[in-house]
């Protein structure tokens, strides 16, 4: 027999991607308890009355938040979260809940229609909470990957972390270059101004979000280090004026 | 009294900006000789018949073309460019004619409407040449920059340096890591995907085209050191898991 999950309490609700899947979980007909700074309802209180408890804080408070509300999620129900990082929020939540355990990273930001976007699963503890969270997303006409949180963590050190890393440092470089904005702006070539347009809606953002995803992946530091590594490895080909290698590392890229 | 430009001619005028050029010219009305490695039109033939005569060849051997044309392009005439530098191009062109000289570098790809694209433009001598180039321009509707030949290289070494720098950098980096790019496609995010679009679609370009803009211009090198500079500063706060200090280099880099 199947468990029943039919209420939702979602910490981080009323912002960001937990109030995105509180509206995506309302058209599929759940009621949908969101919890926030400004609402009456608490963490705890939510915790003890949903049947899927879902975390969608800050990755700094992540942890701190599944110690707090794990031991009130009882056995055969869900506990659940939305973060970017996935292997430490899922030790955190299988040591402090007895209830069902699932890990899940939606791999985009909160969009009005999510269809086709895709979405990353790490299983946990119990299959009836996994089942109805794929059945969720399936309905949604989201794409899962189901994946182990190491490599899933691996993979966005890459994806995430080099990502934002790379487009941070291009930020930093303009700034430090002495050129004011206008004149670059003023300069740009199409790919470029599309660089820029990435940098400006990176910086509205919070700052916490991205010196998380940097900081506390441990991952991230991994591919940012090799990032490093390559780009020293190119900079004597030019320094060296060495067209020849430089052709041999464009083919290698394209993989010829 | 102004003089004729009415015969155009383009080295380089079968491919890339080149035809980009010719056809922008032709819907002006415009008699437009191209020449090509195909075309029965020599570029020495090609100089000493028409009114203008354009550069539009890769960069490494464009300087060998003005060398080898220039002399034959006729007093009361124009030479001009089309190159993604401008400093050397443009000695070049004034060493080698004595007709009227202009540098122009279109800040996009060959597009089908260029309408409201930018476009460099640098004066070298003569002022009906460069009169005919702005008017040419500007009744394409484009967006039209007069600069300094040196400020445009040095603008260009962030723009197009340091931009095709660290999109090949992550090429290289996603290259090195033991990730297949079928792993690293299947779990992209939305911001990711399209810098993994980038980076096929600038690896599907001649390997020259980036060669040239990172080791020609000799700008380039300077802000391609710079960007090495600001991540080796930005390294060690992830290293140190300074949170802190992350929010302040985030708020610095939106200019608070």
């Amino acid at each position: 027999m199947g468990l029943s999950f039919s209420k939702v309490g979602i910490v981080g609700g009323t912002g960001g991607m937990g109030e995105w899947f509180a509206n995506f979980l309302e058209k599929q007909g759940y009621d949908v308890y969101p919890v926030g700074r400004s609402t009456e309802l608490t963490p705890k209180m939510m915790a003890r009355l949903c049947d899927v408890v879902v975390i969608s804080v800050p990755i700094p408070v992540t942890i701190q938040m599944i110690q707090t509300i794990g031991p009130f999620v009882k056995e055969r129900r869900l506990l659940m979260d939305l973060t970017s990082i996935k292997q430490k929020p899922l030790e955190a939540m299988l040591a402090h809940t007895d209830a069902e355990v699932v890990g899940v990273h939606p791999l985009f930001g909160p969009v009005e229609n999510a269809e086709g976007q895709r979405v990353a699963i790490c299983q946990g503890r119990g299959n009836s909470g996994l089942k109805w969270v794929k059945k969720v997303f399936d309905t949604g006409k989201l794409k899962i990957l189901e994946m182990e949180p190491k490599e899933h963590d691996r993979l966005m050190g890459l994806i995430q972390g080099v990502n934002h890393f790379s487009t941070l440092g291009l930020a930093h470089c303009i700034r430090s270059s002495g050129f004011s904005i206008d004149e670059i702006e003023k300069c740009s070539t199409s790919t470029f101004k599309r660089r820029l347009d990435r940098i400006y809606k990176l910086l509205e953002q919070p700052a916490d979000l991205f010196g998380s995803l940097l900081i506390d992946n441990p991952e991230s530091l991994n591919y940012i280090r090799l990032y490093r590594d390559v780009l020293n490895e190119m900079i004597p080909i030019i320094e060296n004026k060495d067209h020849d290698a430089f052709q041999k590392l464009f083919y290698s890229l394209r993989g010829e």
